[in-house]
């Protein structure tokens, strides 16, 4: 070994942990999963509440199509083994970031029951606080809103006998069962949404360490 | 639309941006890529690194082998191309932890010039600072050290006729040509090399906002 010339460094063996890293960020990790149709809002919940848990100076990051789909798993379809994998994935760096103290918000429609509650395993067993946040809207109403055309396609491609897996159309939406939260978001504001999901982390003592 | 019930809420449009997550932490997101061959001390140089910054209250997070092999690649093995997917998916994680705007430390054996360069253009393409950090020990210096004896295991494998595809023995390790740092870690010791990280990230301003 060569002679001691850093002289401003000091640490203890072993790793940083969760509960040191929770304490310099001032709050916990957790992950946020939102879950629900095309079109059910949960996208503009998820950015309306990063936005307002950074103007009270807390720590999120969200997860989601955009950032995902173009990313880690652009190598995924959306065959039924790629859905699972492609939640498998996000499920896992949801937890990685919820870990590392950040308050994790996922927004995909993550239609599988067993995928979800795979992720759910997942941070049980990290004793990671888990979510499930069911972005409640009925399928009629995304249809109406259907901001993408995206039902309307997915319509006609069933009427002309092809399909296109589309949830809620030709491939099934699992409702969650017992999510711990339920946000019927056609009965609120996006402003009321956020506002149920602050209080539920609130509630939960996460928004401090 | 429900009547507005929640009053404590208030939001732009459009995402939180990276800078004003930066703001929020008190410093740039960035990923420093330590790549080596095993035992060159790779992951003792990020856990240490990682408490001094935590000790100054700054927000890191280390990507190792433990969280990731045994999690988001548990489907992954040891074939050249399960290498590349391996580093790949990596990749694509340090950069959404730089973007949250933490200080993101990886210590994969990461052996392939092309899977690093593939995160260095990510990384850049998106304006978030990579730093390829080489810790440079030579191959005979690791093969004494072989803390968990794989090296001679390997050997051993390959003068059976049979190879374990052991980077350094049987498979390549490529040295990067233009790493940001260099870290020779036989010559220093475990404070000097974090010391020069540190040094690297203050000179690049990433250590304030």
């Amino acid at each position: 070994m060569a002679e001691q010339k850093a002289t401003n460094i000091t640490w203890h063996e072993g790793n940083v942990t969760r509960e040191e890293r929770e304490k310099n960020l001032g709050q916990k990790g957790c992950t946020l999963w939102m879950t629900g149709l095309s079109a059910s809002g949960k996208s503009t919940i998820a950015v309306a509440l990063e936005q307002v848990l950074l103007q009270r100076g807390k720590h999120a990051y969200r997860l989601d199509g955009d950032n995902i789909r173009m990313g880690l798993n652009k190598n995924l379809g959306f065959s039924a083994e790629d859905r699972t994998e492609n939640i498998r994935r996000i499920g896992e760096v949801a937890k990685l970031f919820a870990d590392a103290g950040m308050v994790t918000i996922t927004s995909f429609i993550s239609p599988y029951r067993k995928d979800r509650d795979a992720v759910r395993a997942l941070h049980d067993a990290a004793k990671i606080p888990f979510i499930e946040v069911h972005i409640d809207l009925p399928i009629e109403e995304a249809e109406k809103r259907d901001p993408k055309g995206l039902y309307k396609k997915a319509r006609a491609a069933v009427a002309a006998g092809k399909g296109m897996g589309f949830t809620g159309v030709d491939d099934p939406y699992e409702a969650p069962e017992k999510a711990e939260l339920v946000v019927p978001s056609h009965k609120q504001t996006v402003a009321e949404c956020v506002q149920v999901l602050l209080d539920a982390l609130e509630k939960r003592g996460l928004l401090k360490a």
